[in-house]
């Protein structure tokens, strides 16, 4: 079964939405690398069932995106920021006052906290 | 019926998941202001129908962010947002090189995408 790499992406938006079982198997399979037969034997079903629930789960976690396009605003945003990060970083190399270093600082400073966040 | 103000903040990000008849009545209610009567003739339903579409909706809203704080992760990140524009206006009296400048002004360009983009 191919992994869909986005999948983990959007596990950390709407996972809260999917049903207990799916999130559980969605989250063996994408993030602690489980075989389907680990799964199986893990949630106490059979091989066939853990296909069904990451599957399923895969499906709503698109469908949501679909709706919401949530993920793709973040994403807009963090490629964005790569667009500043490049900015201030050509900024490092210049003769600037103490001030003005001392406010770009300050920039970093919240880029890499919102970073963190995103 | 009390407005809940984070209501129409929350539909931006979660109406999608509301069923047409919440989501009608809610955007009604919170976007276009309508009276409970006006909601219920416009939806061919009970002034009590249009309530209850709408206190659904909104508690449906409620528990989506509850769920994901999806809303609160961008509300955080817009505050950390008016920080770089504060820095950024500081360094507007400054003498700085053209080059500099230009880096500078290169990204207020990018904040400004990504608060329209927010």
């Amino acid at each position: 079964m191919a992994k869909n790499l986005s999948v983990s992406l959007l596990m950390d938006f709407y996972g809260g939405l999917l049903t207990d079982k799916q999130k559980e198997a969605v989250e063996l399979y994408y993030n602690q690398d489980f075989s389907l037969s680990e799964i199986a034997e893990t949630m106490d079903i059979s091989r066939q069932g853990a296909r069904d629930f990451i599957k399923r789960g895969e499906n709503q976690l698109i469908e949501f995106e679909n709706i919401l396009g949530l993920y793709k605003r973040f994403s807009e945003i963090c490629y964005e920021f790569s667009g500043i990060t490049e900015e201030l970083s050509k900024l490092d190399g210049m003769q600037l006052s103490q001030a003005a270093t001392e406010h770009i600082s300050n920039i970093k400073q919240i880029i890499k906290r919102i970073e963190n966040n995103l």
